[in-house]
């Protein structure tokens, strides 16, 4: 029995996906083997990853100067790659820090070496808001923030304007969730393992004359020049996140229909659980200031830490996992990105309205 | 239809770990979910991940001082990392090239500021070979070599003995193929994709005294304490990477009967083949030296490239697949990792005859 997966990351995939990973296990694509057994140089494979690509900027509405580029390490690895390629030698990079992950990024590229500065911080109240008004350096090389913080639960409605220099962003757990105007970025990296496939496969987005002005002489794995250069095939890249990743864009494409018909999608099941939370008269209380909330991330708070515990405990049983709180700051968290269904987000406010009633 | 697989890497993966990964990927383990959906902080995933570790140590014999490792990047990243930990600003270290993926390690080594140094080479003789003889520095933090050469198709049989440093190996080609004396290494990589798994994940052995010694204020990602202290957890792992790797590790060990079973059999495999192409009055010739092929990795030319086209081109007709030389150099490359049976080597054996019959 498959269960409602309120995961905060790994995630949930749909399940038509997931059938047909299935069924192609043992032959893929009529090549008598699995993706895992095929080279990664086979055209098929190469005709595979060219579609996750192609299909990643026709959904994000990107031009032709962007690149999308497969890498592996996750966001942590991100965090140097960013630092290394773009801010070396103690050059300035400004960061806004809106939680744990920013907090990482920002340790991150000063470790590297880069001289990296905070231009913003909700630190002070515990980043409980996205800030909306910043200290920029004048002579940046990249302004770093994070779309959508997982851990506190805020996401940025709107991105700041004329920062001094272009736009770097941790889209990690909101990428593909809702339409972006990319225009004051320069480079877009995501995880894949919230809304697009399996953990192993971080995506980059980047404006090539960008790219171009990274430094040299770093580790080639590093590089985002390697990446562009060798069409993300310098060596073996993790060609089952991908495959699977690509089976997520053309549900997202086909069967949900594009970023405007999910962003509907996640405005209203977000609208409908943070409804259920405003309306408990303080039994829930959500964590995040309302006009930082996150659509991707619902965190809230029982009257107890003993009430939280017998939610969680309750709501497993009646196959609701994942909604345990990041285990930096505890709590309750609903994760509600693409692939779970709004019958799951139903399912949890009638479960929410029953336990209140019978603890409230 | 399941086709033939002699691929280089990715590469052939047992039919029943395939099916048992396909009746899984709706509800793993009894969670209601995909693997590629279960947070990797799970109980499920942590214990399954803890198995993996030790299957592999149990299937190699390695003591407690040794420790697992799940990284990402391939080896490639770990020729950066290796430098970065081990040889940082210019130290000095040795390394044996014996090919193209131990040229890239010096370089990388070099790239990243160690003080490398070639202790021997066969490239003068175009790396049909396995050197014998070695000028190692005094000094040295450690010695570096590929145990096994997918591209020439040669592998060590013996480890260098009395090297002043201890030795550290890519053995993504070779890993869990035989049985190997760990005592002179300090460190052992492999990349999942040839013998163990899908591809991104990067398995490292390291003894923990030696790890200890490594460099700090490295970024994280490529600092093996990172991996070290938070078992492998720093940030997501490649969950199904690992899932699907202790699939293959049970049938290694339960199906297949360990080291000592697959050596045997990996032997049988790599001396018919070979006896086929030294049978063959020359109209096959290896291209490796004798004392120096390898068992993975079978490597031939034919009379003419026209022959080998035809070869390649009939033999993917007959459902043999990946027989192509690494594209580097051309001609023919049979791998014969662990999960291609003996039966496709059989029916290339055949293959071959029948081939030579119409064409020599």
């Amino acid at each position: 029995m498959r269960v409602y997966n309120f995961n905060g990351g790994p995630a949930a995939i749909s399940q038509s996906v997931l059938e047909r990973v299935a069924n192609e296990t043992l032959d893929w694509n009529g090549t008598g083997m699995s993706i895992m057994e095929n080279s990664h140089r086979a055209k098929e494979v190469v005709d595979m990853a060219n579609k996750v690509n192609q299909d990643i900027k026709e959904l994000l509405g990107l031009s032709e100067e962007w690149k999308v580029l497969f890498c592996q390490g996750g966001a942590s690895l991100q965090f140097a790659m960013v630092a290394l390629n773009f801010a070396p030698n103690g050059a300035p990079c400004d960061y806004i820090n809106t939680g744990l992950w920013s907090t990482k990024a920002f340790l991150e590229a000063k470790l590297c070496g880069a001289g990296a500065r905070l231009a913003a911080s909700s630190e002070a109240d515990a980043f409980t808001y996205i800030p909306s008004e910043f200290d920029f350096s004048k002579d940046s090389n990249y302004v770093y923030l994070t779309s959508n913080n997982t851990v506190r639960g805020t996401q940025w409605s709107a991105f700041p304007k004329n920062a001094p220099a272009p736009l770097i962003a941790d889209f990690s757990s909101d990428f593909l969730s809702r339409t972006v105007d990319f225009s004051p970025f320069a480079l877009v990296f995501a995880g894949a393992q919230k809304n697009l496939g399996p953990a192993g496969l971080t995506i980059v987005l980047v404006r090539e004359n960008f790219l171009q002005k990274g430094a040299k002489n770093i580790p080639h794995m590093l590089d985002y020049h390697t990446y562009l250069e060798h069409e993300s095939m310098y060596n073996t890249p993790p060609v089952h996140a991908i495959y699977v990743s690509g089976l997520v864009l053309d549900w997202l494409k086909n069967s949900i229909g594009g970023l405007k018909a999910i962003e509907k999608i996640n405005r209203a099941k977000a609208a409908d659980l943070y409804a259920a939370i405003d309306d408990s008269f303080g039994f829930y209380r959500g964590t995040a200031r309302k006009d930082s909330r996150s659509l991707m991330n619902v965190t809230f708070r029982l009257p107890s830490e003993e009430l939280e515990k017998n939610f969680l405990s309750l709501a497993k049983k009646e196959g609701m996992v994942g909604l345990n709180g990041h285990r930096s700051v505890g709590g309750i968290r609903a994760s509600l990105y693409n692939a779970v269904p709004v019958e799951a987000v139903m399912a949890l406010i009638s479960f929410m309205k029953e336990f209140q009633k019978k603890n409230g």
